[in-house]
């Protein structure tokens, strides 16, 4: 069932033009059909939803697959570089990354499960970034970031990103002010490249409000399998909230162009994040105009090899 | 419902004695219980068992993540060294790692996709190893498999692997006899340093026959949207039948030691294949004896400080 009032890309999009936060109501649920019904309700409603979704989703992520299987091949190592466009299929052969930002709790790791668990695993390419190790910390803040982006036919997700260097970089002042304000340009230019080269960028912040992220942390206190899940930093860092907003503010326009464009996915709702986040991805895909590639050989001569007729 | 006959590890394991493929049927499903019925009610019987299954190798596997999320933290790059072992949890933070080789058309993606796609894609480290890049080429047959392993608190999946070049680079001749031959023992001590670092190696042979490779080549050449998984060479291969099985039958018993086992799973009925192979994995996560680990951090002081009390 389509979304009402608009694609849900267009009711999401946040950016390039200032982004303010605080107006987005955390549970809200821009685009859900009135089919979707009231109360509770929803909540089933969506997550059958987000089931047909995924089946859909996982037929486009085959087709993807596919078509790059006769260019460079899916199975070609992360980064390697791109094979020259031989137009192959309907469309361009190419990749997609959904890159996911939020705060702690923000619910990266559970939409990873519902959404991309509907796809093929074969076919993901995913990447969590955590605070960079000694060797990374040698580098340019981009070394690891590109050696993780998706080869062609894979659907990349990056579980945090490039953008934890101008959120916890800034708020937490690791690096100094220059340092960090120069790579809003970094990324602007890296991701140009990307999209240049047949990448396809979604960028989702998952958008929670203070209130949720206490509730989920007073779980993650509260039930002895969660716990691993929880850091004592994590209240280091929901005591900056105010910084954290204004930095992910900044992040969205400054980073924001149209081939690259960043959504704000209201998420104190985890059926509507879900629901939102498998549309986004769905509209990607459908702008795609994915198909499956034509035998690149004689289909009668192989059937007779093989039938020996 | 729990295998009869004995574990599906102990009944599928082959080698390191000599292997005989000729004696183990295609169409056979070792340890299916009498309660999965007779006909077509079988198939939708297992397929019932593989989604149950999969919700609990889903639970172990975040297990295995969270163990490991103390450590060197899951997202740690692939192939960065093992962190020390510090006893964390229950059991040891490992990863575990598949390892899927068959014969084309043997079933190797849609066992990833029916039984990995039950897991969290968060935490599967999945590689396809297809025919060597040239910059692959210039290094030792096992540089692209080292940089594959999954990182610890991940389960990785291999989609072919180093064994191809114990199979097709001695059935095609692709290197001199002399040089396939040393491989066995490169292995075995590739494979012994893997289970040292941590890594639980479970490896398994789609074992279909010639005349369902026949049917589902045909299946290739007839339907438009499966074109793209046919090349003209799969009939190469199929006419060195008997030499693959040879090379097959060989590599089993010669790199079969207990700690780094070959199973054999007839899988000319897929629902049966992934039956087996999930049962694989549960027995082999259930040896590891997994549970959550404790908090590192003082849980009512952490309270505390949330809810300002």
């Amino acid at each position: 069932m389509a979304p009402e009032g608009g694609t849900v890309r267009e009711l999401l999009r946040a950016g390039p033009s200032a982004v303010d936060l605080g107006a987005i109501d955390p549970r809200s649920t821009p685009g859900l059909p009135a089919a979707a019904g009231s109360g509770r309700g929803r909540k089933a409603w969506a997550r059958g939803q987000v089931e047909l979704l995924g089946a859909a989703l996982g037929r486009q992520q085959e087709m993807l697959y596919a078509a790059a299987s006769g260019v460079a091949g899916p199975g070609a190592p992360a980064g390697a570089p791109t094979a020259a466009d031989p137009g192959l299929g309907r469309g361009r052969p190419g990749r997609v990354l959904l890159v996911l930002q939020a705060m702690d709790c923000g619910g990266k790791d559970g939409t990873i499960k519902r959404v991309a668990g509907a796809m093929n695993p074969l076919g993901l390419h995913i990447r969590s970034f955590g605070p960079p190790t000694e060797q990374e910390r040698r580098h340019h803040f981009l070394w690891r970031v590109r050696r993780a982006v998706p080869p062609p036919g894979y659907v990349g997700i990056f579980n945090r990103s490039h953008y934890e260097d101008v959120l916890i970089a800034r708020v937490e002042s690791l690096v100094p002010e220059a340092t960090w304000r120069a790579r809003y340009d970094e990324i602007n230019a890296f991701e140009r490249k990307l999209t240049a080269g047949g990448v396809t960028l979604l960028k989702v912040m998952l958008h929670i409000s203070h209130a949720e992220q206490g509730a989920r942390l007073l779980e993650r206190l509260t039930d002895p399998t969660k716990h691993w899940k929880y850091q004592p930093s994590d209240l280091d860092s929901r005591a900056r909230w105010d910084d954290y907003q204004a930095a992910y503010a900044e992040a969205l326009s400054r980073c924001g162009a149209d081939a690259a464009p960043w959504y704000v996915v209201p998420a104190d709702r985890k059926w509507y994040r879900d629901w939102a986040v498998a549309h986004l991805l769905r509209e990607t895909f459908d702008d795609l105009d994915l198909g499956y590639p034509p035998a690149d050989f004689d289909v009668a001569a192989e059937r007779r090899r093989l039938c020996g007729g």
